[in-house]
């Protein structure tokens, strides 16, 4: 049937639900409920304006400038632009990760990472978290074959952290990069961005679309050493961001001022949400994302999650083997979180 | 040093030269020379009103959809879109060829199909065309791992074409599929955009960036049988397309009297230019595409696409180990190309 056994064999990652039509309130996929930054459409009519017709700058320059800039870097030469960072995890992988080696990942966590695995033929390992969402010694453990570790921080569904020293550690422990998927870290008290200047290991991914509001627009990046990103570089498509995404990203990164207060205001709403969640028994991890993860000791999870998307409100139910199943509820603005919580306390106190 | 040897040893794929700055005439990078579609900035537009905080539609249906129709498809599902037509080779070599396996490619021709078989580990193997550009035999032949086979319709850099018929005899004969590249195919005299139709083997790439003037966009898909297309679809990451470039492929595609009348003037250039070509003594070969290659008997070409370049006119210098050096010149307006045969002239005539 002329297709690799792997792709043959794998079942394919399912995103969560993007309905098309209809009204729903949408807490399913951790999406930004704020317009992004005002600045984005000025460049994207300047981009448009200036034409689409020749080829997008194939390293997003202007992007990779600011950014260093912004996050204190050596030079632009730190960072690789990708299409959204599922392309940068993608990358990674590809440019690390052959057939039959092996990728790590802590459990529970974000489920493309197996696929990723899944493609490229290679064996992939998940070590459990502990109970207090601390990683075990193995996690850092050299094995047979290991070429790439993927943590997540903030981690999704938990909205957990592992810390920076934490991290330093893992990574002089192990044979090989270890990738921090930072796309929930502009919601969480600290961020890794500049570990990789202190082991060349460490390499920091992050997106635009949680917390600049950019989930259509697909931009994310990677910050590594310059001898590591330089890899990295033969393995992405030539042209992977296009003009009005590298225009508006470079747009959107510059105004740190709106960050500040989006953060700021999705951060309230999130507390608001975890209170109301625990007022009304349900048991909250805290979180240090955009979003949080709650379990109720005598309402099944998923009834709740099929009653809420019958009233057009639509939250992520997940089941993890080992761990058990739950909701993981995005931040919305105050409005949607009112109407969020009204409903459940009418769904678990009936 | 982490990576795996494969992308160690490759040298990487260069795009033609994309300077951000500066006033150049670019002929390099076949890009068409006239903006695209007016609908496209209202597609934009709407889709900024809308806003960008959600993720776009995974599946792109919205395009699948029209161009289904335009191209008499079935059904949407015979279609599958992508971050440009770079993004489709990307997923089909991935979902295609596994390391060891053996992908096949016309010579001369696109030189990233080598750099996609040298990332999956895969082993390549160029079939010489003949001197009238048709292909041997061998072209059609089983061999040991052979996994997938590319044939860009037009070819790049020649402009030539493979008949219909024998598309048809090649896929009967190959025991895997075969990728019609059709980057280039609005400015042919055929295509084979119905072909998966006949052969389950066949897959068609096609892109907006040469004939919708839309490079800057990043857009492109495939045709295949939906069971085919369902493969690549496990591989593709899961929001390739972003929201703006999914509303204005879906614009630009609607629009088939703009490219009815921009697919005639580019024609009528092309003929201007390989007449003026062969005027000044150049070997032109009769093009099917945006482009035109060509070498002079008594000229290197190598000096004259350096004095071009100092005189701010970018064309693409390749030089091709067994096939020889030249020069592959974009069709750009007829001003620009004015502006060419009368440098040129000064230059072979000096």
């Amino acid at each position: 049937m002329y297709f690799r056994p792997e792709i043959l064999a794998m079942a394919g990652y399912v995103p969560g639900e993007q309905p098309q039509a209809g009204k729903f309130i949408k807490l399913n996929t951790n999406e930004n409920p704020y317009p992004p930054p005002s600045g984005i459409k000025q460049a994207i009519d300047e981009c448009l304006t200036r034409g689409l017709q020749r080829y997008p700058d194939p390293m997003a320059n202007a992007f990779r400038t600011r950014a260093a800039e912004i996050f204190d870097l050596p030079s632009k030469d730190w960072i690789m632009a990708g299409n959204g960072s599922d392309d940068i995890l993608t990358i990674c992988t590809r440019a690390l990760v052959g057939a039959g080696d092996l990728l790590r990942l802590p459990y529970p966590s974000y489920i493309l990472y197996r696929s990723l695995a899944e493609i490229q033929g290679a064996r992939w390992e998940e070590i459990d978290f502990h109970a207090d969402w601390t990683l075990p010694e193995t996690f850092a453990k050299p094995a047979d074959g290991l070429k790439l570790v993927f943590l997540p921080n903030p981690n999704s569904p938990t909205g957990t952290m592992i810390s920076r020293e934490t991290i330093l550690e893992i990574a002089d422990a192990l044979p090989c990069p270890l990738l921090v998927d930072e796309a929930y870290v502009d919601f969480a008290s600290f961020s890794c961005i500049d570990l990789p200047k202190q082991n060349e290991k460490i390499l920091v991914s992050r997106t635009l679309s949680k917390s600049f509001g950019l989930a259509g627009l697909r931009f994310g990046y990677v910050v590594g050493q310059p001898h590591m990103i330089e890899q990295l570089i033969k393995v992405k498509d030539s042209y992977n961001c296009d003009s009005l995404s590298i225009a508006a990203a470079t747009a959107a990164i510059h105004d740190q001022a709106w960050l500040a207060e989006n953060r700021r205001k999705v951060i309230a709403t999130r507390e608001k949400l975890a209170a109301g969640l625990a007022q009304l028994g349900f048991e909250v991890i805290p979180s240090e994302a955009n979003f949080v993860w709650c379990t109720h000791p005598s309402k099944p999870a998923k009834p709740i999650y099929e009653a809420l998307k019958n009233a057009k409100i639509l939250i992520r139910y997940m089941n993890y083997p080992r761990f058990g199943d739950g909701l993981r509820i995005s931040v919305g603005t105050d409005d949607q979180n009112d109407a969020l919580l009204s409903l459940l306390a009418s769904l678990v106190q009936a």
